[in-house]
Protein backbone atom coordinates (compact mmCIF):
# COMPACT_ATOMS: atom_id res chain seq x y z
CA UNK A 1 0.00 0.00 0.00
CA UNK A 2 1.07 3.83 -0.73
CA UNK A 3 1.94 4.96 2.60
CA UNK A 4 2.38 9.24 1.95
CA UNK A 5 4.86 10.95 4.87
CA UNK A 6 4.10 14.72 4.97
CA UNK A 7 7.15 16.45 5.94
CA UNK A 8 8.22 20.00 6.02
CA UNK A 9 11.98 20.63 5.72
CA UNK A 10 11.97 24.75 6.46
CA UNK A 11 12.39 25.29 9.88
CA UNK A 12 11.56 22.07 11.30
CA UNK A 13 9.94 20.64 14.54
CA UNK A 14 10.34 24.67 15.76
CA UNK A 15 8.95 23.45 19.38
CA UNK A 16 12.31 21.50 20.05
CA UNK A 17 13.95 24.65 20.13
CA UNK A 18 15.35 25.01 22.78
CA UNK A 19 17.04 22.70 23.49
CA UNK A 20 17.90 22.34 19.97
CA UNK A 21 19.53 24.82 17.51
CA UNK A 22 17.72 25.03 14.53
CA UNK A 23 20.25 22.96 12.23
CA UNK A 24 20.06 20.34 15.32
CA UNK A 25 15.91 20.27 14.67
CA UNK A 26 16.65 19.71 11.13
CA UNK A 27 18.76 16.90 11.17
CA UNK A 28 16.87 15.18 14.29
CA UNK A 29 13.86 15.95 12.01
CA UNK A 30 15.43 13.68 8.64
CA UNK A 31 16.53 10.92 11.18
CA UNK A 32 12.84 10.44 11.99
CA UNK A 33 12.00 10.74 8.73
CA UNK A 34 14.24 8.24 7.57
CA UNK A 35 12.46 5.90 10.51
CA UNK A 36 9.17 6.32 9.21
CA UNK A 37 10.40 5.40 6.02
CA UNK A 38 11.98 2.81 7.18
CA UNK A 39 9.87 1.37 9.01
CA UNK A 40 7.02 1.76 6.34
CA UNK A 41 9.11 0.36 3.90
CA UNK A 42 10.14 -2.81 6.27
CA UNK A 43 6.16 -3.47 6.63
CA UNK A 44 6.08 -4.34 3.23
CA UNK A 45 4.69 -1.09 2.01
CA UNK A 46 5.15 1.87 -0.42
CA UNK A 47 6.63 5.30 1.24
CA UNK A 48 6.65 8.52 -0.27
CA UNK A 49 7.50 11.67 0.98
CA UNK A 50 4.99 14.42 0.94
CA UNK A 51 6.59 17.71 1.11
CA UNK A 52 6.69 21.35 0.93
CA UNK A 53 10.26 21.84 -0.70
CA UNK A 54 12.53 20.29 -2.39
CA UNK A 55 14.89 17.28 -0.25
CA UNK A 56 18.57 16.82 -0.76
CA UNK A 57 19.34 12.84 -0.26
CA UNK A 58 15.42 12.07 0.45
CA UNK A 59 15.06 8.31 1.93
CA UNK A 60 11.99 7.92 -0.76
CA UNK A 61 10.06 9.33 -3.62
CA UNK A 62 9.15 12.88 -3.13
CA UNK A 63 5.75 14.97 -4.55
CA UNK A 64 6.59 18.64 -3.65
CA UNK A 65 3.49 20.59 -2.44
CA UNK A 66 3.98 23.75 -0.83
CA UNK A 67 -0.25 24.28 0.90
CA UNK A 68 -0.32 23.28 3.98
CA UNK A 69 -1.47 20.22 5.67
CA UNK A 70 -5.08 19.16 5.17
CA UNK A 71 -5.45 20.41 1.51
CA UNK A 72 -1.63 18.87 0.49
CA UNK A 73 -2.98 15.51 1.85
CA UNK A 74 -6.27 15.83 0.55
CA UNK A 75 -4.49 15.97 -3.33
CA UNK A 76 -2.75 12.92 -2.40
CA UNK A 77 -5.91 10.95 -1.40
CA UNK A 78 -6.62 7.19 -4.00
CA UNK A 79 -7.73 4.93 -1.83
CA UNK A 80 -6.39 2.58 -0.98
CA UNK A 81 -3.85 4.36 0.82
CA UNK A 82 -2.14 5.38 4.16
CA UNK A 83 -1.18 8.75 5.68
CA UNK A 84 1.63 8.24 8.29
CA UNK A 85 3.23 11.48 10.24
CA UNK A 86 6.97 11.84 9.98
CA UNK A 87 7.69 12.34 13.58
CA UNK A 88 6.53 9.01 14.91
CA UNK A 89 10.29 8.29 16.02
CA UNK A 90 8.87 5.14 18.01
CA UNK A 91 7.68 3.68 14.70
CA UNK A 92 8.06 -0.02 14.34
CA UNK A 93 7.14 -2.36 11.09
CA UNK A 94 4.93 -3.65 13.32
CA UNK A 95 2.98 -0.76 14.34
CA UNK A 96 2.80 -0.18 10.69
CA UNK A 97 1.42 -3.03 9.76
CA UNK A 98 -1.53 -3.09 12.91
CA UNK A 99 -2.73 0.26 11.05
CA UNK A 100 -2.48 -1.02 7.63
CA UNK A 101 -4.23 -4.62 8.26
CA UNK A 102 -6.66 -3.00 10.39
CA UNK A 103 -10.60 -3.44 8.60
CA UNK A 104 -12.96 -0.76 8.13
CA UNK A 105 -13.47 1.86 5.46
CA UNK A 106 -11.15 4.29 7.59
CA UNK A 107 -8.68 3.36 10.20
CA UNK A 108 -7.69 5.97 12.53
CA UNK A 109 -4.32 5.63 14.97
CA UNK A 110 -4.86 8.81 17.13
CA UNK A 111 -2.02 11.17 18.72
CA UNK A 112 -1.51 12.59 21.86
CA UNK A 113 -3.24 15.65 22.19
CA UNK A 114 -6.29 15.20 20.08
CA UNK A 115 -4.00 14.17 16.94
CA UNK A 116 -4.26 11.51 14.32
CA UNK A 117 -1.12 10.55 13.32
CA UNK A 118 -1.98 7.58 10.80
CA UNK A 119 -4.81 7.15 8.99
CA UNK A 120 -5.64 4.32 6.29
CA UNK A 121 -8.20 5.24 3.51
CA UNK A 122 -10.31 2.83 1.52
CA UNK A 123 -13.19 5.17 0.87
CA UNK A 124 -13.46 8.20 -2.01
CA UNK A 125 -15.69 9.48 0.61
CA UNK A 126 -13.32 10.64 3.15
CA UNK A 127 -11.28 14.01 3.39
CA UNK A 128 -8.79 14.97 6.21
CA UNK A 129 -8.62 17.83 8.40
CA UNK A 130 -5.54 18.14 10.71
CA UNK A 131 -6.54 21.31 12.17
CA UNK A 132 -7.77 21.63 15.73
CA UNK A 133 -8.97 18.37 17.26
CA UNK A 134 -8.17 16.36 14.57
CA UNK A 135 -9.27 12.78 15.68
CA UNK A 136 -12.47 14.30 16.70
CA UNK A 137 -12.94 16.03 13.03
CA UNK A 138 -12.21 12.69 11.26
CA UNK A 139 -14.16 10.82 13.04
CA UNK A 140 -16.97 13.38 12.67
CA UNK A 141 -16.09 13.36 8.47
CA UNK A 142 -16.04 9.51 8.50
CA UNK A 143 -19.54 9.28 10.23
CA UNK A 144 -21.33 11.93 8.09
CA UNK A 145 -19.79 9.98 5.27
CA UNK A 146 -21.61 6.71 6.56
CA UNK A 147 -17.60 5.06 7.04
CA UNK A 148 -16.97 2.38 9.25
CA UNK A 149 -13.94 3.78 11.54
CA UNK A 150 -11.64 1.77 13.30
CA UNK A 151 -8.80 2.77 15.72
CA UNK A 152 -5.50 1.80 16.13
CA UNK A 153 -4.74 1.22 20.20
CA UNK A 154 -0.95 1.61 19.83
CA UNK A 155 1.78 3.65 21.90
CA UNK A 156 3.71 3.91 18.90
CA UNK A 157 1.58 5.50 16.76
CA UNK A 158 0.61 7.81 19.38
CA UNK A 159 3.75 9.78 20.05
CA UNK A 160 4.50 12.46 17.54
CA UNK A 161 8.06 13.87 18.94
CA UNK A 162 7.26 17.41 19.16
CA UNK A 163 8.22 18.91 22.47
CA UNK A 164 11.23 18.74 24.78
CA UNK A 165 9.64 16.32 27.07
CA UNK A 166 8.61 14.49 24.26
CA UNK A 167 12.32 13.47 23.48
CA UNK A 168 12.14 10.71 26.31
CA UNK A 169 10.27 8.98 25.32
CA UNK A 170 12.27 8.30 22.07
CA UNK A 171 15.57 7.81 24.17
CA UNK A 172 13.75 5.14 26.17
CA UNK A 173 11.75 3.26 23.45
CA UNK A 174 13.09 4.87 19.50
CA UNK A 175 15.70 2.02 18.36
CA UNK A 176 16.18 3.52 15.12
CA UNK A 177 18.34 6.99 13.47
CA UNK A 178 16.72 9.53 15.90
CA UNK A 179 17.45 8.06 19.06
CA UNK A 180 20.67 7.61 17.81
CA UNK A 181 21.20 10.85 16.86
CA UNK A 182 19.64 12.18 20.34
CA UNK A 183 22.24 10.07 21.87
CA UNK A 184 25.03 11.08 20.28
CA UNK A 185 24.03 14.42 20.75
CA UNK A 186 24.32 13.64 24.37
CA UNK A 187 21.05 13.66 25.62
CA UNK A 188 19.63 11.08 28.42
CA UNK A 189 17.15 10.45 31.09
CA UNK A 190 16.88 11.64 34.25
CA UNK A 191 14.12 11.25 36.65
CA UNK A 192 12.90 14.67 38.22
CA UNK A 193 10.22 14.43 41.32
CA UNK A 194 7.07 14.21 38.54
CA UNK A 195 7.31 12.47 35.26
CA UNK A 196 10.91 12.00 33.82
CA UNK A 197 12.76 14.30 31.45
CA UNK A 198 16.19 14.20 29.31
CA UNK A 199 19.22 16.29 30.09
CA UNK A 200 22.19 16.95 27.83
CA UNK A 201 26.09 16.71 28.31
CA UNK B 1 -5.72 -14.20 36.24
CA UNK B 2 -5.45 -11.86 39.61
CA UNK B 3 -5.02 -8.30 38.79
CA UNK B 4 -3.68 -5.82 41.40
CA UNK B 5 -4.43 -2.37 41.15
CA UNK B 6 -2.65 -0.04 43.52
CA UNK B 7 -4.30 3.20 45.47
CA UNK B 8 -3.78 5.63 47.12
CA UNK B 9 -7.42 7.12 48.70
CA UNK B 10 -5.71 9.90 51.04
CA UNK B 11 -5.11 13.05 48.45
CA UNK B 12 -5.08 11.43 45.55
CA UNK B 13 -3.88 13.01 41.98
CA UNK B 14 -2.53 15.76 43.79
CA UNK B 15 -1.21 17.24 40.15
CA UNK B 16 -4.93 17.80 38.89
CA UNK B 17 -5.48 20.28 41.25
CA UNK B 18 -5.91 22.67 39.95
CA UNK B 19 -7.95 22.44 38.13
CA UNK B 20 -10.11 20.10 40.19
CA UNK B 21 -10.65 21.03 43.88
CA UNK B 22 -9.11 18.08 46.35
CA UNK B 23 -12.95 16.87 46.86
CA UNK B 24 -13.45 16.76 42.58
CA UNK B 25 -9.60 14.60 42.88
CA UNK B 26 -11.20 12.24 44.99
CA UNK B 27 -14.51 11.69 42.88
CA UNK B 28 -12.85 11.33 40.19
CA UNK B 29 -10.04 9.11 41.37
CA UNK B 30 -12.64 6.81 42.22
CA UNK B 31 -14.50 6.91 39.20
CA UNK B 32 -11.18 6.07 37.35
CA UNK B 33 -10.50 3.39 39.68
CA UNK B 34 -13.91 1.99 39.29
CA UNK B 35 -12.86 1.86 35.71
CA UNK B 36 -10.05 0.16 35.79
CA UNK B 37 -11.82 -2.54 38.00
CA UNK B 38 -14.82 -2.69 35.25
CA UNK B 39 -12.11 -3.37 32.31
CA UNK B 40 -9.73 -6.01 34.40
CA UNK B 41 -13.31 -7.47 35.25
CA UNK B 42 -14.93 -7.36 31.71
CA UNK B 43 -11.32 -9.24 30.52
CA UNK B 44 -12.02 -11.82 32.75
CA UNK B 45 -9.53 -11.29 35.23
CA UNK B 46 -9.71 -10.58 39.10
CA UNK B 47 -9.53 -7.19 40.09
CA UNK B 48 -8.23 -6.50 43.89
CA UNK B 49 -7.44 -3.05 45.13
CA UNK B 50 -4.24 -2.47 46.74
CA UNK B 51 -4.96 0.22 48.77
CA UNK B 52 -2.97 2.38 51.37
CA UNK B 53 -5.97 3.57 53.19
CA UNK B 54 -9.69 1.96 53.66
CA UNK B 55 -11.90 2.46 51.23
CA UNK B 56 -15.84 2.91 51.61
CA UNK B 57 -17.79 1.33 49.25
CA UNK B 58 -14.71 -0.58 47.15
CA UNK B 59 -15.65 -1.83 43.49
CA UNK B 60 -13.35 -5.04 43.58
CA UNK B 61 -11.80 -6.88 47.27
CA UNK B 62 -9.23 -4.36 48.85
CA UNK B 63 -5.88 -5.43 50.64
CA UNK B 64 -4.70 -2.64 52.51
CA UNK B 65 -0.81 -1.88 52.71
CA UNK B 66 0.56 1.53 53.87
CA UNK B 67 3.73 1.24 52.41
CA UNK B 68 4.87 3.40 49.12
CA UNK B 69 4.21 1.37 45.70
CA UNK B 70 7.33 -0.93 45.27
CA UNK B 71 7.43 -2.51 48.91
CA UNK B 72 3.58 -3.02 49.06
CA UNK B 73 3.20 -4.43 45.24
CA UNK B 74 6.06 -6.57 45.84
CA UNK B 75 4.76 -8.44 48.79
CA UNK B 76 1.79 -8.94 46.86
CA UNK B 77 3.77 -10.87 44.30
CA UNK B 78 2.23 -14.44 43.76
CA UNK B 79 2.79 -15.49 39.96
CA UNK B 80 1.02 -15.57 37.51
CA UNK B 81 -0.43 -12.61 38.30
CA UNK B 82 -0.74 -8.40 37.13
CA UNK B 83 -0.36 -4.78 38.08
CA UNK B 84 -2.31 -2.09 36.54
CA UNK B 85 -2.00 1.39 37.47
CA UNK B 86 -5.61 2.89 38.76
CA UNK B 87 -5.52 5.73 36.63
CA UNK B 88 -5.76 4.23 33.31
CA UNK B 89 -8.96 6.12 32.55
CA UNK B 90 -8.93 4.92 28.76
CA UNK B 91 -8.48 1.14 29.39
CA UNK B 92 -10.56 -1.24 27.86
CA UNK B 93 -10.94 -4.79 28.14
CA UNK B 94 -9.29 -5.17 25.10
CA UNK B 95 -6.49 -3.50 26.05
CA UNK B 96 -6.02 -5.46 29.56
CA UNK B 97 -6.29 -8.63 27.40
CA UNK B 98 -3.62 -7.99 24.92
CA UNK B 99 -1.21 -7.16 28.20
CA UNK B 100 -2.87 -10.73 30.37
CA UNK B 101 -2.44 -12.76 26.99
CA UNK B 102 1.18 -11.12 25.95
CA UNK B 103 3.95 -13.97 26.36
CA UNK B 104 7.01 -13.63 28.32
CA UNK B 105 8.18 -14.01 31.85
CA UNK B 106 7.21 -10.82 31.83
CA UNK B 107 5.07 -8.37 30.45
CA UNK B 108 5.55 -4.72 30.02
CA UNK B 109 3.19 -2.03 29.26
CA UNK B 110 5.31 1.19 29.41
CA UNK B 111 3.51 4.95 30.53
CA UNK B 112 4.34 8.14 29.11
CA UNK B 113 7.10 9.49 31.12
CA UNK B 114 9.10 6.61 31.49
CA UNK B 115 6.48 4.71 33.61
CA UNK B 116 5.39 1.12 33.82
CA UNK B 117 1.44 1.03 33.62
CA UNK B 118 0.96 -2.45 33.86
CA UNK B 119 2.75 -5.34 34.46
CA UNK B 120 2.13 -9.36 34.02
CA UNK B 121 4.91 -11.21 36.16
CA UNK B 122 5.67 -14.90 35.21
CA UNK B 123 7.93 -15.74 37.64
CA UNK B 124 9.25 -15.48 41.27
CA UNK B 125 12.72 -14.02 40.20
CA UNK B 126 10.85 -10.97 39.04
CA UNK B 127 10.64 -7.73 41.67
CA UNK B 128 9.48 -3.93 41.31
CA UNK B 129 10.62 -0.66 40.76
CA UNK B 130 7.87 2.13 40.52
CA UNK B 131 10.72 4.84 41.37
CA UNK B 132 12.48 6.47 38.77
CA UNK B 133 12.69 5.78 35.06
CA UNK B 134 10.66 2.55 36.29
CA UNK B 135 10.33 1.15 32.53
CA UNK B 136 14.29 1.17 32.35
CA UNK B 137 14.24 -0.44 35.73
CA UNK B 138 12.04 -2.78 34.97
CA UNK B 139 13.83 -4.18 31.81
CA UNK B 140 16.94 -4.44 33.88
CA UNK B 141 15.79 -6.64 36.81
CA UNK B 142 13.80 -8.65 33.83
CA UNK B 143 17.71 -9.12 32.42
CA UNK B 144 19.83 -9.66 35.53
CA UNK B 145 17.34 -12.86 36.53
CA UNK B 146 17.46 -14.21 32.85
CA UNK B 147 13.56 -13.13 32.57
CA UNK B 148 11.89 -12.90 28.96
CA UNK B 149 10.27 -9.22 28.74
CA UNK B 150 7.99 -9.03 25.91
CA UNK B 151 6.54 -5.49 25.45
CA UNK B 152 2.53 -4.56 24.88
CA UNK B 153 2.47 -1.36 22.50
CA UNK B 154 -0.99 0.35 23.54
CA UNK B 155 -1.85 3.71 23.71
CA UNK B 156 -4.43 3.08 26.36
CA UNK B 157 -2.34 1.27 28.92
CA UNK B 158 0.20 3.85 27.98
CA UNK B 159 -1.67 6.80 29.14
CA UNK B 160 -2.06 7.73 32.55
CA UNK B 161 -4.11 10.46 34.05
CA UNK B 162 -1.49 12.74 36.23
CA UNK B 163 -1.83 16.01 34.95
CA UNK B 164 -4.06 18.74 33.72
CA UNK B 165 -2.97 18.70 29.97
CA UNK B 166 -3.83 14.33 30.07
CA UNK B 167 -7.77 15.26 30.88
CA UNK B 168 -8.28 15.66 27.46
CA UNK B 169 -7.71 12.18 26.33
CA UNK B 170 -10.16 11.40 28.82
CA UNK B 171 -12.63 13.38 26.98
CA UNK B 172 -11.65 12.14 23.41
CA UNK B 173 -10.99 8.59 23.86
CA UNK B 174 -12.35 7.32 27.47
CA UNK B 175 -15.82 5.90 27.53
CA UNK B 176 -16.66 5.53 31.44
CA UNK B 177 -17.56 6.73 34.56
CA UNK B 178 -14.10 8.69 34.92
CA UNK B 179 -15.08 10.18 30.69
CA UNK B 180 -18.44 10.92 32.24
CA UNK B 181 -17.58 12.38 35.48
CA UNK B 182 -15.17 15.12 33.75
CA UNK B 183 -17.99 15.98 30.90
CA UNK B 184 -20.45 15.88 33.74
CA UNK B 185 -18.18 18.69 36.03
CA UNK B 186 -18.19 20.72 32.57
CA UNK B 187 -14.58 20.01 31.37
CA UNK B 188 -14.56 19.81 27.07
CA UNK B 189 -12.06 20.14 24.73
CA UNK B 190 -10.59 22.87 23.05
CA UNK B 191 -8.09 23.68 20.11
CA UNK B 192 -5.33 25.98 20.96
CA UNK B 193 -2.20 26.74 18.67
CA UNK B 194 0.25 23.52 19.62
CA UNK B 195 -2.06 20.96 21.23
CA UNK B 196 -5.58 20.45 22.42
CA UNK B 197 -6.45 20.99 25.74
CA UNK B 198 -9.47 21.07 28.38
CA UNK B 199 -11.43 23.96 29.27
CA UNK B 200 -14.08 24.41 31.67
CA UNK B 201 -17.77 25.28 31.70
Amino acid sequence: MRVVIPYTPDDPKSRLGPPLDPDERAAFAACMLEDVVAAARDAGARPEVLSTGQLEDPPAPVHVDERSLSPAVDATLDPPMAVVMADLALLTPVAVRRALEAPGDVVLAPGRGGGTNALVVRDEAFSVDFHGVSIADHREIAAEAGLEVTEVDSYRLSTDIDEPEDLVEVLLHGGGRAADWLRGAGFRPVATDGRVTVARG
